[in-house]
């Protein structure tokens, strides 16, 4: 079954809301052997979104529709889906109650405006939302399925999760597997020309290359009736890929940036802190996110001045005086500094200009050093970044670990 | 002018990549008086790729592609674009040296596969990018416009500034201003029908009220032949909204909580330290978003381990073995003791227990405490949260923010 998603909403529409329903759903769905085939988002307009319906419906077996649930006027979604299905709506008495006692469990006041929540067609699987006054409900019309889902993802991850896969899970006929093997230190041409034989679409999978944070991905999708079928075929492709590509690869799937360290950490037993100056604690909550880490993790100090990083890392005044917070200097003496402070095995230090202020000419916006002691070597890293602010704190984190990653192997 | 942003490559269809782009362009081309009407994701195949650009230019004059403007053969946008509208492509041997500098100055080998990057439609207006090998480019038919952007939101963001958006500026006839008003401590249906004389859409101006990051936002949006009267509409509605829920005003705009924080410390000159379990180096990193804080954010601490909590904070031993690390007891001695170890007016602490592993039936995952202590005065909040560990880290730090907000004022 192929699936389009479409997202009603002046905010997304306008780009104040980016628009992460649809590629959690995107994940989701392919789980249950659904292959999402379109995007699509439109504005809180009737005909708009009827005509986007019309032609979802086309397309897909599968729509699902995700915002405009809300109790406001310019939610119109479940009013326009069914009206366009010739559903008629009518109050439903117990999601009615569930809506009010809602009400009285968060101690808020029910306004007028949310009884239009409790309007559904008589057929529909009616879907609970446990955080939020809006219910979802999937129509099911010629073999055809419409899923409506509400926007904020606190309230539709739940949901999905809770009600629709299981729903989708019952039905399903094809099982899709996916890996993404990362890989470093190779473009994505010269990787893309290495694994030329393996690369393209294929009746049973498909195997591209893309860039992703500054790092190469080659993702393999294959699919089969079975779940084991689906993964044999997966592990032969990442066979063949470990054969091109060996050298090149630093871990598997989402997020294994921070996981392949976490992991490598683990291996050596070795311990971890941080002192942080530009990225103000970024690289300490971007190790954070791998859970378990708390026996690697040390500790972590955010010295955003010149006197913490006295005090707390034993940063010398004169290093600081003749050289500058932002130097390879400073950095080594922080990285130093944090590993002595903590007693741990690996001490990171970052400082730089960040932006958009700041920058001289001697030293501009953007340049970063990144500090690294780890037993009793030390290294120290320049970068010279030219995105925004938070761009080249999310990008110093990267490479403060890329460059862990390196020295631990 | 109406535009439609048409994303296309498998890695956004199947939920891998966010399609940031699209918000980001779609927030970008308002500047210029160009109304986005609709998003749209389609797979790298070449038939769906015309599809949708032919119903693209049916209903927008403006339509800009992102992705597939790569080097592997799975990047058919620009092939498929020029096909469809018939522009033959040549080999541009200008283009063609820049990309091979490019590669000279970046240290890399350049791919046979490099070279499709160079050839453009004779009367392409050619886009440089400056930071990769895919230059973009503006195709004008028919008085429709179509602009290619390569997918890296690092290659495309600076090639859209510097030379999309000047080359609209020039065309433009209406202007847009847009303005969020965030709210706190009224819901959505309230606060919808406090407003509801002047929610709507109007044949000048546009306002609606949605929710985003647990906050409830109003947001405005005038329109008119200068950015003077554009202005000032949108103005006389702030005046509006305030009169009906000035109380519940927390700011204006993107980003805002952090940034009214900050402001509020400005004010006061308060200075602000950081002690961090749970959301291990976010809420300082979320702080240090403000460009400027500098002055106003002392130190942070990540103190994950009991041991950090003691040696750095003074934590009481007896307190952490009686109440354990996550309580009230211990986010007050943290608060408390990040305040008094750095010497800042306001100490903030978090710990819980983010998840997914470390729950007890006591202490369940998504258990949190918030400490403040702000002068002489100390507080502590109770949360208990239901996503998965990111999210509740976030919210978490929201939380924080939005206490220390009502704290200051």
């Amino acid at each position: 079954m192929h699936a389009e998603i479409l997202a009603v909403g002046n905010e997304v529409i306008m780009g104040h809301t980016v628009n992460t329903n649809a590629s959690y759903i995107a994940r989701k769905l392919q789980t249950v052997g659904i292959m999402p085939k379109y995007h699509t988002v439109v504005p809180d307009e009737q005909e708009v979104i009827e005509e986007a319906l019309k032609q979802a419906l086309n397309r897909c077996q599968v729509v699902i529709v995700t915002g405009g649930l809300g109790p406001t006027n310019d939610d119109l979604t479940k009013e326009t889906v069914c009206n366009y299905l010739k559903l008629p709506l009518s109050m439903n008495e117990e999601i009615l109650q569930n809506i009010k006692s809602y009400f009285e469990k968060t101690n808020r006041v029910m306004s007028e405006n949310n009884k239009k929540q409790a309007m559904f067609p008589e057929k529909a699987f009616i879907l609970p939302n446990s955080y939020g006054t809006a219910p979802g409900c999937i129509l099911e019309v010629d073999k055809k399925y419409v899923v409506l889902l509400p926007g904020p993802p606190k309230e539709l991850n739940p949901m999905f999760n809770q009600y629709v896969l299981p729903y989708f899970e019952k039905q399903q006929t094809v099982i899709y597997e996916t890996c993404d093997v990362q890989l470093y230190g190779i473009g994505e041409s010269l990787a893309a020309e290495k694994l030329q034989d393996i690369l393209g679409e294929f009746s049973d999978r498909s195997v591209a290359t893309y860039v992703g944070n500054g790092i190469v991905i080659v993702r393999i999708t294959t699919w089969a009736q079975s779940s084991i079928d689906a993964k044999k075929k997966l592990e032969m492709v990442q066979k063949q890929i470990q054969g091109c590509l060996g050298t090149y690869i630093i871990g598997y799937n989402e997020n294994t940036l921070e996981q392949t360290v976490y992991k490598m950490l683990k291996q050596y037993n070795y311990t971890v802190a941080t002192a942080e100056s530009c990225t103000g604690g970024l690289l300490a909550a971007t190790l954070i996110n791998c859970n378990g880490i708390s026996s690697y993790f040390k500790e972590g100090m955010v010295t955003y001045s010149n006197e913490a990083k006295q005090k707390r890392l034993g940063v010398n005044k004169h290093t600081l005086e003749e050289h500058g917070a932002v130097s390879p200097n400073t950095a080594i003496e922080m990285a130093e500094g944090i590993k002595q402070v903590t007693g741990a095995d690996i001490g990171i230090a970052t400082t730089g200009i960040a932006g958009p202020g700041g920058g001289t000419k001697e030293k501009p916006v953007g340049l970063i050093y990144i500090g690294i002691a780890i037993k009793d070597q030390i290294y120290v890293y320049q970068l010279l970044l030219n995105g925004d602010r938070n761009t080249n704190r999310i990008k110093t984190v990267q490479q403060a670990l890329l460059h862990l990653y390196k020295l631990l192997q």
